[in-house]
């Protein structure tokens, strides 16, 4: 199998927050990103801010050092006022070089 | 990166059972969940009482100890009858400590 | 936890593809699969022929030679000519052995 181990970054968000989210995924060196609507229910108190329970779920596969870029801009910039979820996994990504970012990993 | 192991247990069921299944997570001690609508196919005759190829996809972000008892719960109850599938896999998740249940945990 | 570790294959590709992708994973060993849909943004240039940014996801739990089976025919297949993305998680999944295909795991 031609794999290249890489990290899956699942964010789950307000719907209002896709497109700034996935601005800033591009920005910190992603090359791509998918998107699933979804529903939910989180800590209480969390979704002030949010139509109750309707969510996206983004999700981003990218090297390591564009991992941690994002790990920290998501808890940096959203998680005081938020009701932002993100979660890395390691997976095995077919032909996987076509996520390095040659232009941003040079930064 | 600020993150903690935790498990994320991915159940997919008849959407029949969406709200009986997350009920019982949360008394199992998760502290939320995310749902996704979805189709498919599984093994022959397993889909018996279900609307064929429609599934919800419930996943829920927990410690060790509630994962287990997710796990033993879903197995026990569902498994024989019903098209359920749940696995679990291992994420690094960003400001995991709220995931904790306190109440929960002390159980 | 009685549980079987498996592999994940998660396949985001044009909606065109979904039957097709499909069916070739039953000829392939997979016993089932599930798809959500999706919208994302890739690489530039990838997508010629898709409708831009939409998607479906398809998932399917596998044991490692049907593993490796798919991801060889993916690449083979798909990956010149398509948008087609795809990635292999580590999962431990609840009674696994019902996603042991014996028919064709005897080929």
């Amino acid at each position: 199998m031609h794999t290249s181990p890489l990290k899956l970054v699942t964010i789950i968000a307000e719907p209002v927050l896709e497109s700034r989210i996935t601005d800033e995924l591009r920005s910190l060196g992603a090359t791509g990103f998918s998107v699933v609507d979804g529903r939910g229910e989180g800590s209480r108190g969390l979704h002030a801010t949010a139509v109750p329970g309707v969510n996206v779920r983004i999700e981003v596969l990218v090297p390591e050092p564009v991992c941690a870029r994002i790990v920290e801009h998501l808890a940096a910039t959203y998680f005081t006022s938020y009701a932002v979820i993100a979660y890395v996994s390691e997976v095995a990504v077919v032909r996987g070089e076509k996520y390095l970012n040659p232009t941003k990993e040079q930064r």
